[in-house]
């Protein structure tokens, strides 16, 4: 791609500001136009896609919050009474949510809730099973979640999609996420995270659950029998939807730890889906670093964010739009007759 | 205002999320209250002021970009085709430009141009004195400067603006600002930036200018003096403005390293300034850091950029949006029917 690569830095280099003075903007408008094949990218509608699920995992005591909160939160979401939706609102984002997996009924009709987000009812199970004392799921339901999950990139291709955004939803998803990163080769001292308000013998029980849960299952170091494992029906469709973006010229804006984790996935079943990711935030959460660090990706802000739901992935995704919509609508130095320097890079 | 800290606070932690987990956007939240005085705070309108003005000090060559560049930018912005027009327009900010004393004729009346962005004619005069040879302004002008800043901030007021942002545009103005903060006791191997591209042959003459300047001058170490004898019409008028906002209840938000410069002379005039101040980016110019850690600002995101014009503060300033957004947007535990933990701080 390097011949699209130098027409979009000349480009940039045209325009009425000194040379490379919009900083990362500059990078990432780059990265979109490599994706979109295209000079200048153009971002005309963002869709993040907000994966709820349960994990059986959480039944060990690894989140003080009840499970029946992820059902809670999730209608939370579609009454438009949650972060994301605030934030998503603010930014530009529609938002769909995709049951892939969450306890209990159905969620109810459209008819009973305000379209404050779209539903996408994709449910494989009833939560997972408890990695902790069994594999998470069947190979069939892990093959299962891929495939919706890339039918909902050939949906996101549909929408017409341009700027994609991945957020979670689910008690106990941190821990998911931390065991299929050791089982990676990731070190559980560093995956494991206090957060701001685990005590001490909670974060040590929280470490040993993932630990064992981790030596018991045993996968091979593969993506796809990692999240049968060890994932969710959540985690392996989120997986399934980043591999399905290939070739589709959409970016995807990653959100914290947990949707990482599964993009880390992604990445063990095809290396290639990095170069259509953004990180979107760089969480709170202390494994996020070294992940996001291992997949060459750098975070659009620091926020000490970890609210989850996409939260991080709507702001990030929204400056790598900004960088796009400058590309377009800035005069070059000609055409606005402002008189550039012949040495680059200088302030002015 | 510990009280209103506190119901703020308290108002964040019955929002369905996990308690501090929107991280920054709370603190920036809490801080618009005590700005407010009001709980939840609220931004309906937002304006950014760029303030252009020419410096003497450009022509001892300190950039490589003529100093007619200055005009032709104002004349960009006034049209539509800066930097600034493009990402404020992404952020929701009405841009007013500011001719604080750009050389030349006047700038050229409404109907010549599309209304991109509002101007306002308060020149003290054309461009500055050299502070390398004679001090920049008089003590009237640095007076006038000031007191047309204050009534810009009145104007805020008056326009119902809750959130307002400062952005800067001349030719020559980081020199003149990297003086200002060497006058005030900062070093210059901190303050004199290399950016890019300028040489170290370049580099060195910079900072022999801008020691030089200072120590001609030598004014004493008040923000007033420093303005008037290296400082700079723009910069005065920044000023000014940030001190006429005392007890409007409007944020103010910073763009790069010359607006800071300008509001660490206001902050030298009155240290409270820094309560209704928000840094809303980390430029990539070098003293840029020292000189916020110095005045206790935490720069909203960090993307490299060095454009000036305001880029770096409506990103920054719409984040500090979105945090009030989710305050006043999100459901409580109890309104939403989500069940909360004992426990605070914990991630579910």
């Amino acid at each position: 791609m390097k011949d699209l690569k130098t027409a979009m830095e000349e480009h940039l280099d045209g325009l009425t500001k000194p040379r490379g003075s919009l900083g990362k903007l500059e990078t990432w408008c780059v990265k979109m136009a490599e994706i979109q094949r295209k000079v200048p990218p153009e971002i005309k509608k963002k869709g993040i896609y907000v994966f709820a699920g349960d994990h059986g995992i959480a039944s060990c005591g690894v989140s003080l919050y009840p499970q029946e909160v992820t059902r809670q939160m999730a209608l939370n979401i579609l009454a438009g009474g949650a972060g994301i939706n605030a934030l998503a609102g603010g930014t530009g984002w529609e938002i769909t949510l995709v049951d892939a997996g969450i306890m209990g009924d159905d969620l109810p009709p459209d008819s009973d809730r305000k379209a404050a987000c779209s539903l996408v009812r994709a449910r494989i199970g009833r939560g997972t099973r408890n990695s902790f004392e069994e594999p998470a799921m069947t190979e069939t339901e892990t093959e299962m979640a891929l495939d919706r999950g890339r039918s909902l990139a050939e949906d996101a291709a549909g929408r017409k999609i341009d700027l994609a955004a991945i957020g979670d939803l689910g008690i106990g998803n941190t821990a998911t996420a931390a065991a299929m990163l050791v089982a990676a080769g990731f070190r559980a001292e560093d995956m494991v995270d206090r957060g701001t308000g685990i005590d001490d013998a909670m974060l040590e029980h929280k470490r040993d659950i993932v630990r064992e849960a981790v030596k018991r299952r045993s996968p091979p170091k593969d993506g796809k029998a990692i999240l049968q494992n060890l994932g969710s029906f959540d985690f392996a469709m989120m997986a399934g939807f980043i591999l399905g973006l290939e070739n589709k010229g959409i970016g995807c804006v990653l959100d914290g730890f947990p949707v990482s984790s599964a993009a880390y996935m992604a990445y063990l079943i095809n290396p290639q889906v990095r170069d259509w990711l953004f990180a979107g935030h760089l969480s709170k959460v202390a494994g996020h670093r070294p992940l996001l660090d291992h997949m060459g990706l750098d975070p659009v802000v620091d926020l000490d964010m970890r609210l989850g739901e996409g939260t991080g992935a709507v702001i990030g995704g929204h400056i790598v739009e900004l960088g796009v919509k400058a590309a377009r609508e800035m005069a070059s130095f000609s055409s606005a007759h402002v008189s550039d320097t012949e040495t680059p890079e200088e302030k002015y």
